[in-house]
Parts: structure tokens; sequence; C-alpha cells
């Protein structure tokens, strides 16, 4: 057996690292890092992302039933730690972090981060106590990119946005593209041109 | 207004992508690729899947009750696109992939992958059709680690695995460490201590 026990625990690797953007009546907007996120539908699009109920940010969510996830580039990532370490109870994370927040398209309360690669605004369809932390079941209802990121026909190249993952405690940047959907079954000359691609 | 419209959508990035090994009675072994997957809660340590229900794995996972999450390193990134792509149906996947099943410590029939650097033994809690998928939340009950990843000091270095991300239609190494959690609040001289860690 190749295999030994570890701590048993959310050992799943790598994940997306976000900030989560937030606000409700009365409230200054806010920001949460998120690693605890994933895609839960494809049609309707949908994601979740789970936050403890101790957080501000929970508040702020629960409260409004909207929230944005905004991508996180290398030029984030220390804002990125930042937001998931402070409290929005004490700081303004947006302006301890020279952040902008911009109205969300599709959202009337939660900001977008305007020096985000992508943003997705979400509504919640509904939440559920787990344990530490609640889970938010949201509806995908807007995607923006940055323009520079838009070719001219049309394709997305995210490939330039310079993404961070978050793999047990570290923060990595994306490395070389080593395939694509469907590689693995592609005929040579589809897999020789597609990975010339880029 | 930095910000264009792109196709509401799937697009959170990077995202995991995972070999689920699944089974049940009177039927063999499989294995399934999701990248639609996400911690959801801490303690209990718990994540979610989401697979469409036209799916043979579907069944098996719906049946049973249980399934394996197998991290994906670079030498499984061929299997692991494949087995996103071909039907247990038609297909075992484990021998078309060359990869061994093994018995996942606390489950009694979903296999783990022999050849993962890391697997999740997962026991669903319950399950919710969203619409495409069906979200499966599950308790993770254990966590097997390959032997050579576990360090004398008990540290699991799971750097050296090279795992793969999932990013908008693309596989990708992970690159470069480029700070861990809390660095952006560290003293200097932690910093500078952990960022000569590894």
């Amino acid at each position: 057996m190749p295999f030994v026990p570890f701590k048993t625990g959310t050992l799943l690797a790598p994940t997306p690292v976000v900030l989560v953007g937030c606000a409700a009546p009365g409230a200054a907007p806010n920001l949460i890092t998120v690693a605890w996120t994933g895609i839960i539908c494809s049609d309707p699009p949908m994601l979740s992302i789970s936050v403890r109920r101790e957080r501000h940010s929970y508040g702020l969510i629960a409260a409004s039933g909207q929230f944005t996830v905004n991508l996180v580039s290398r030029s984030l990532l220390k804002a990125c730690d930042f937001c998931g370490v402070r409290s929005g109870r004490e700081v303004d994370k947006f302006k301890a972090c020279g952040l902008t927040a911009l109205p969300a398209e599709g959202l009337d309360l939660a900001p977008c981060v305007a020096e985000s690669p992508l943003y997705l605004s979400c509504w919640v369809d509904r939440q559920m106590d787990l344990g530490s932390h609640t889970l938010f079941l949201a509806n995908i209802v807007h995607v923006g990119v940055q323009q520079e990121l838009l070719e001219e026909n049309g394709r997305l190249a995210l490939e330039r946005a310079d993404l961070v993952a978050y793999s047990h405690g570290d923060y990595h940047l994306l490395g070389p593209r080593e395939g694509f959907f469907g590689f693995s079954v592609a005929r040579p000359e589809v897999l020789e041109r597609r990975m010339a691609e880029r």
C-alpha cells in the first residue's frame, strides 16, 4: 500500500482563492478572501462559497443575499492575503489595500474590485449551516472581464491574467499549460495545433 | 469602467481537477474527472462535487453514498483528461489508463487510485439537484498520502506532488510559490524565513 494516513482535513488542492465583495444597507462595502469556493452547476451557472458565521462578511452576505467573486492575479495577491486575515469590522479593506470598489452589474449592493481581472456577480439561492462554515449556493448572473483580456475574436485570454491558486497553505502562480480539455483523445494534428496556440 | 461583459458562465478559475473514484454493489469501480468540486466546511471537514445525472458515475455515487477524491499530479494528467471525456459504461477506465484501484480507508466500495499523490475518502451527507448537475455534499473521513510526500517532521510536502489546476478549459501545473497564508502581515524575519523554506 503506497498510502499512509494524514490528519483528516480539508486537503483538496489546488483550490481557487478569490476576493469576495459584499455590502449591506447601512454597512460599508467589504472584502473577504475565500478559498472554500467552487462551481456547483453549469446550467444554470452556480457557485458556492463557505464563510464562517463570526466573520463580518457573513452578516453582509446573509443580509443582502448577494456578493461578487473577484479572481486574484499576482498583483492582487498581497491584498488577497490581507483580506483573509483582517476583519472589516476594524479596517476599511478597500482603502488599506488601495483597491477600488465599483458597482457590479446585476447587483445593487455588493461591489466588484476594479483591479481584478474578472468578476462574477452572484445572488444567493440558499444557505446552509454545515458546522464551522455556512455554505451559500448562488446563481452567477453576470461575468465582467478586463477589456485587455478579450481578444478581437472574442476569446478570453485568461492565461494572461497571472492567476493565483491556493495549495495547502501556500499561494502559487499558475505554471505552464500542460493540456486542454479533451487533449487525451485529440487527433495528432489537432493536438499539435491547439498546443501551439499559446 | 475597466470591465466588459462576457458570456455568463462558470468562470471561476483556477479550479481543482480531480479523479473521483466510485463503485456500487454489482458494478465495476469507475473513475470520473471532476473540476466542479470545492471545500465547503473546515470543521467537520466537508467537500462538494457536482456530477451530471446522465453520467455513469452519478448512479454509482447515488447508490453507494460514497466516493474518493484523488488529487491529480502531472503524471496523471492524461488519465485525468481521458476519464473526463469517456464513459465507464463503455470502457474500464482503470484498465484503459493503467491505473490501480485500491481499497480506500473508511469506505467499503469506492476505490482510491494507487498512483495519486493524495486521496480523500468521502461519505455523502446529502444531494441536491441544481439543474444540469447534482450537488453532493460529503464528509471527508480519511486522508491518505503517498509516504514519500511526508517529511520526517510530519510536514506534508504537497509542493512536490506536481499538482494540476484547471483554468478556462486548460490544464496548468502549479508554478512558483508566491506566498503563504498570512504572509501579508508577517514580521520581516518571519517572512524571510518562511519564504526561504522551500
